[in-house]
C-alpha cells in the first residue's frame, strides 16, 4: 500500500465529508414565513456549519502531520485510518442533528443530540490516537523514533482525546457552550502543534 | 491512459460512495416522538452505516493491491473498473433501503431488500474477478506473471465470490446476521491477503 | 496552470457527478406498498443509473485521452473544460428528470424529459469537441501537429456530436430506445478511438 | 505541510462543492402540472446553477494561480485557505436560497437572499485576499518578492473585493442584475489576470 494513495483518499474522504455539511443549510423561501425570519430562526445550523467545518478541517491538518511520518504502510494502520474516517463522516449526521434540535427539540433532545455530536468527536479522538500509536510504533521498530520520545509524543497526542468527553459534559449542561469550546479547542489545534511534531 | 489517472478517479467515486453513506443518517428532533427514542429506533440505519462503511473501506484496500499489479491499462481494463465502481457507487442505495425495511418494512420487505444488499455485493465482487483476470492476463502477456500462477491467485482471488451469495441467502433468512457476515468478510479481508499479493 | 492540478479537478467533478447518480434511487419500504413492487415499479431508475454511468464514464475515459495531448494549458482551455464539466454535472438531473417522468409522468412529460437528457448530452458533446479543438490548435501553434492531420482528428472527433441530436429526436418518439442507444453509443466510445489518437 | 496535500484537499473541496449544486436541480413529473410549465418556472435554478458554476469554477482557477506562488505552507496561511474553502462550500446553499426566492418568494425574500449570496460571495472575496496577503508575505520574509511589488499586486487582487459588495446592492434593487453581475465578473477573470500574476 503506497503512502501517496492513502493520502488520496483520506483527503477525497475529508474534503467530501466538510462540503456535505451545507447539506444541512436549507431555507424556504415562500413557505408562508418571510425568509428573514427564517434566516434568524436558522441561526443553529449556520454556527454548527462554522464549527463543524473548522473542526474536520484541524481534523484534516493534524492528519497530515500525522501521515508526514509514515514509512511503511500496515494493515493495522489502515484499518485504525478507516475508524477515524468513518467516526469524521458521521459529523455531518450529528451536525445536523445537533442544530435541529437546538432550533426545533426539547431539552432533553438537545441534551441527547450534545451527546451524540461529543460521543463521535471522542470517537474520532480515540481513533486518531490510535493511528498516531501505530504510526510511531512503526517508527520505532524501524528504528527512526526512541521508545521513549514516542511515549512523550504518545502522551501528548492523546491529551487532547480527554477534551473531547469534557466538552460532551458542558453540552449536556448547555449545548451552545460546547460549540464554542469545540471552536477554541479548534483553533487551539491549528495553530498549536500536537505530540505529532516531536515522533 | 495512465495508471495514475485511474487510480485517482477510482479513489475518488470510493471516497465519494463511502461518504454518501451518512446521508442515510437522519434523526428529526421537535416531531414529536423524543430524540432518545428516535436514535434506538434508528438502530438499523447506525448498524448498516457500520458494515457498509467497512465493505467499501475494504474494497479500496484490495482495489489498490491490484491496481499495484497494473502497468499497462487496456480497455477492457478500464470496462471491468467501471462496471466495479458502478456496484460500489449503488452501496449507499442498497445500505439505505435495508436500513429503511428493518426498521419499518414487512418481514418481505426485510427480504427484498437482504436481497437487493447481498446482490450489489455479489455483484462488485464479480467485477472485481473479472478486473483482477483482466489485469494478471495483461501480466501474463507482458511475461511477468507465470500462466500457472495466475490460475492460482485467480482461483484464490475468486473464491471470495461465493461467500457473497452465501451471504445473500444468509440474509434472506435472518436479515441482521448477514450484516455480522459482511462485517467478519470484511476485517477478514482487511487483515488477509486476497490473491493479488501471489500475482 | 499545471496540467496536474487541471486533471486533478476534472477528475474530482466527474467522479463526484458520477457517485451522486446514485441519489436517485431511493425505496420506501413500510409505505403500504411492498418493497418488491416498489423494486418493478422503479425500474426506469436502475436503467437510467446504469445508463448514465456509462455515459460519465466514458467521457471521463476520453476527457484523459484528449488531456494526454496537453502541454500548455491557457485559459480559453480552461473555459471549454468548465463548460463541459457544467454540462456533464447536470446529467445527475437529467437522469432523474427522465426516470421520473418515466415512473409517473404522461407522455408529453417523458417527451420534454428526453429533450432534456439528449440536449445536455449534446451540450457535453459541443463542449468537449470545443475542448479538443482548442487543445489541437494550441498542439499545432506549438509545432506538434500538423494543420491536415488537425482537420482530420477534428472531423472524427466532431463526428460523435451528431449523434446525440439524433439520439434525442429517438428519444422524442421513445424513451427506452433513446437509452439504447446511449449505452450502445457509450459502449463503442470505451472500446473505441475518438479523434484524440490521431492528434 | 506539504503544498501538494494542500492543492489535493482544496481540489476536491472545489469539486464537491460545484458538483453539489446540481442538487438544486429537481423537477417532479406527475406532480400534477406538466413538465413543461415546470420546466418554465425553474429558469431561475438553471440561471443560478450556470451563474454559480462559473463563480466556483473561476475560484478554482485564481486559487491556483495564489498557490503557485507558495513554497512554504504555515499556520495562518492553512487557516485563511479553510475560512476561503468554508465560504465557497456555502455557496451551493446561497445559489439554492436565492432560485427558491426568485422562484417562490416576496420582494422582501429575494432581497434577503440576494444579501446572503453576495454577503457570502464578499467573504471569500476578503478571505481570498487574506490568503493572497499571507501567501506575498510569505514571498516577501523569503526574499522572493520585492515589498513594493506586493503591495501594488495586493492592491490589484483585493480590488477585486469592492465589486462583491457592490453586486450585493445591486442584487437588492434587482436580483437578475446581480446574477448578471456574477456571470460578467466570472467570465472577466477568468480571462484576465488577478494581481496574483505580479507577485
Amino acid at each position: 500500500m503506497s503512502k501517496a494513495r492513502l493520502e488520496a483518499f483520506s483527503d477525497g474522504v475529508l474534503a467530501v465529508a466538510i462540503t456535505l455539511l451545507v447539506l444541512d443549510l436549507h431555507l424556504a423561501p415562500g413557505n408562508g414565513t418571510s425568509l428573514l425570519a427564517q434566516v434568524a430562526a436558522a441561526w443553529p445550523s449556520f454556527a454548527a456549519y462554522v464549527v463543524s467545518f473548522l473542526v474536520i478541517g484541524v481534523i484534516w491538518v493534524n492528519h497530515h502531520s500525522v501521515l508526514r511520518l509514515v514509512v511503511t504502510v500496515d494493515r493495522l494502520l489502515l484499518f485504525w485510518n478507516l475508524i477515524l474516517l468513518m467516526f469524521v463522516t458521521a459529523i455531518p449526521f450529528t451536525t445536523a442533528t445537533l442544530s435541529a434540535a437546538l432550533a426545533d427539540g426539547s431539552a432533553a433532545d438537545v441534551r441527547v443530540a450534545a451527546v451524540l455530536y461529543g460521543g463521535v468527536s471522542t470517537g474520532f479522538a480515540v481513533a486518531f490516537t490510535l493511528l498516531f500509536g501505530r504510526v510511531t510504533l512503526i517508527e520505532v521498530r524501524e528504528g527512526r523514533l526512541d521508545p521513549r520520545e514516542r511515549r512523550g509524543a504518545l502522551r501528548r497526542f492523546g491529551a487532547g482525546t480527554v477534551f473531547y468527553p469534557l466538552l460532551t459534559i458542558i453540552g449536556i449542561v448547555y449545548a451552545p457552550a460546547m460549540l464554542v469550546g469545540f471552536t477554541a479547542l479548534s483553533v487551539y489545534y491549528l495553530f498549536n502543534q500536537t505530540g505529532a511534531a516531536e515522533a
